[in-house]
C-alpha cells in the first residue's frame, strides 16, 4: 500500500492551530520536527494513497492563511506533498514514534521500542502507526484511556468500543481487565487496522470486531460504552447509549471540542445519564457519565 | 478524644447543597442515609470536641435558608448536634465507610474492610475515617488521586504533599512508586492523623512529615508538587511551587471550585506552567499543570 505524505512547515506561533486544523481535516497522528532556529516547525501527516489531497491542500492553505483573522501571524507557510511506499512511511515514523506514558500503570509504544524500560506494573498497549495511522497518543485518546482506567474495576465488564478506530481502546479495556468487548466501526480501513492491532497485543480473540455504524442492530446491555468520535455522532448516539448500557453503567465519550460540550452535558442530562467527570486536555474534553436508571 | 456529631436532615432536592454548605464549613466527610421515603436525606459528620459548633449551627441553618434565593426548596429541615466518644464514633462510621474505588488500580478502604475482594494488581490504601476525620473520597481527592496516576511513572520521583490532610495522597504517591516524599501540613490534627495513616499503610518510615505552612523554608528541586488545599491559598503557593519544581517538574492541585478556577489558570500561566490536564467532578476542579524551564 502507497501512502501520501503532507508536510506544513510554520510558524511556532501557528503550530498549535495548525496541527488543529491538520486533525480537523483527518490527520491521525502528526510528526513534528523543531527547526534549528527554533522560528518554524515541520509537520508530517500521512493519507492513503486514494484520499484526494489536491483538495485537501487548497482548504489547508486556506485555512492557515485566515489564522491572521484570530490575531496568529501564519508567515511565509508551506503546504507540500509526497507519495511514499509503505515501508519508507514506517520508516519515517520510527523517527519521531516513541514510547508515551499515558499514566502510572498504562503506555502505548510501537512494536518496535523496548519493552525493557517498563517495570512489571505497566500495562503496555502495542500500537504500530504504519499499522493503525494514529499514535494513539492524540488527547482525544488520552482522555478516553483516563476515563477507562477511572471506571473499569477488574471485574470482567462487558463493553462495546464505538467507532474503535485503530482498536486503541477495546486493547487497553482488555489489558485492564474488561470481559466481553464488541468492537465497531464503520470504516473499512479501521477495521484492519484494529484487527492487525488486536492481533499484536494477543487479544485478538478476545474482542468481537464488527463492521457497524454506532449501535445499530445491537443486542442486550453492557457494563459500558466507549466513543472516541466527533462530537456531532455523540449526540445521536447517547440515546442509543442509554438503551444499550445497564442500569448504572458508564458511558466514556471523547474527541468533544470546547464548542459542543454544553450540548453533549445537556443531552446526556435529557436522556437519563449523570455526568461523573469532566476531564479536558487543550481543546479536547472527555466526559465519563453513567446511566442512572432504565427509563 | 470526644467529638461532636453535627447532623442535618434535608429534602432531596437540598442534599447536593446541604453538603456543599458542610464541606465548606469545614466537614471533611459526610455520611448520607436515605430516608424510606425517599423524600428527605440525613447528612452526618464529625467534628473535634474542642470546635466550637454554636456559631457552626447558627450558620449552617442561615445557609441552608438562604437555598430558597437559588430556587431550592430546603422545606422543613433540621440541624442537631450529639457529643460522641472516640468508641462509639468509630462504630458509626463502621456503618456507613466502605471500600471506594478509585480507578482500575488504585482503591481506599477502612483497616476493617475485607482486603479478600481486591485483585492483585489493585493498589490499596488504608486510611480510617476514625482516625483522619476525612474518608478520603471527597470529589477534591480523588481528583488529585486520577492527577496522581496520570503523573507518576514508576521512576521514584521526589515529591511535596503540601497540606497533607489525612496523608492519602502522600500514601498514593507512594504505593505508586513514588520515590522521596516530604508531607507537610500546618494544623497538629491532621500531622497527628497522617502519621497514624502512614504506620497503617506501612510507608511512615518513607514520607517525612513536617508541620510547615506551605513551601516556606523549603530547600531544593522536585519532580512532583500536590496541594489540594482551598483556592484562595494555591495563589500564593504558585509561585513558591515554581522556585521549588524541577524544569518539567508537574504541580497537581486541586480544591478548586468553578469560580476560581480561571484565577487559578492565569496564576498558574503568569508563572512559567503549563496546564497539561483540567479534570472535573461535581463542583470541583483539578489541574495537573507542568513547569516549563526554570526562569
Amino acid at each position: 500500500m502507497k501512502w501520501n505524505k503532507l508536510s506544513v512547515r510554520c510558524t511556532v506561533e501557528t503550530q498549535e492551530a495548525v496541527s488543529n486544523i491538520l486533525i480537523e481535516n483527518g490527520a491521525e497522528g502528526l510528526q513534528i520536527e523543531d527547526e534549528p532556529t527554533q522560528e518554524m516547525v515541520s509537520l508530517d501527516t500521512y493519507f492513503a494513497e486514494d484520499f484526494d489531497l489536491i483538495p485537501l491542500v487548497a482548504r489547508i492553505k486556506e485555512q492557515i492563511a485566515n489564522l491572521a483573522e484570530f490575531g496568529l501571524d501564519p508567515g511565509d507557510f508551506q503546504v507540500g506533498t509526497e507519495q511514499l511506499d509503505d515501508s519508507s512511511w514506517a520508516d519515517e515514523w520510527k523517527k519521531y514514534y516513541h514510547t508515551t506514558r499515558i499514566s502510572r500503570y498504562l503506555a502505548i509504544a510501537p512494536s518496535w521500542e523496548d519493552e525493557g524500560s517498563f517495570d512489571a506494573q505497566t500495562t503496555l498497549i502495542k500500537l504500530d502507526p504504519g499499522k493503525s495511522f494514529g499514535t494513539g497518543t492524540h488527547p482525544t485518546t488520552i482522555l478516553a484511556l483516563h476515563g477507562l482506567e477511572s471506571v473499569l474495576s477488574g471485574k470482567h465488564e462487558s463493553m462495546i468500543d464505538v467507532g474503535t478506530g485503530s482498536g486503541v481502546l477495546s486493547i487497553a479495556a482488555r489489558l485492564l481487565g474488561a470481559g466481553h468487548i464488541e468492537a465497531y466501526d464503520v470504516e473499512d480501513e479501521s477495521l484492519k487496522a484494529a484487527s492487525e492491532n488486536f492481533a499484536l497485543n494477543y487479544c485478538f480473540a478476545d474482542i468481537n470486531l464488527k463492521k457497524n455504524d454506532l449501535l445499530n442492530d445491537v443486542n442486550g446491555q453492557y457494563d459500558l460504552i466507549t466513543a472516541n468520535i466527533l462530537a456531532e455522532i455523540i449526540v445521536p448516539l447517547i440515546p442509543q447509549a442509554f438503551e444499550h448500557l445497564k442500569t448504572d453503567g458508564k458511558l466514556i465519550l471523547s474527541g468533544i471540542i470546547a464548542d459542543k460540550l454544553p450540548l453533549i452535558q445537556e443531552t446526556l442530562h435529557q436522556h437519563g445519564f449523570e455526568v461523573l467527570e469532566t476531564m479536558n486536555i487543550k481543546d479536547w474534553y472527555g466526559i465519563v457519565a453513567v446511566k442512572l436508571q432504565n427509563s
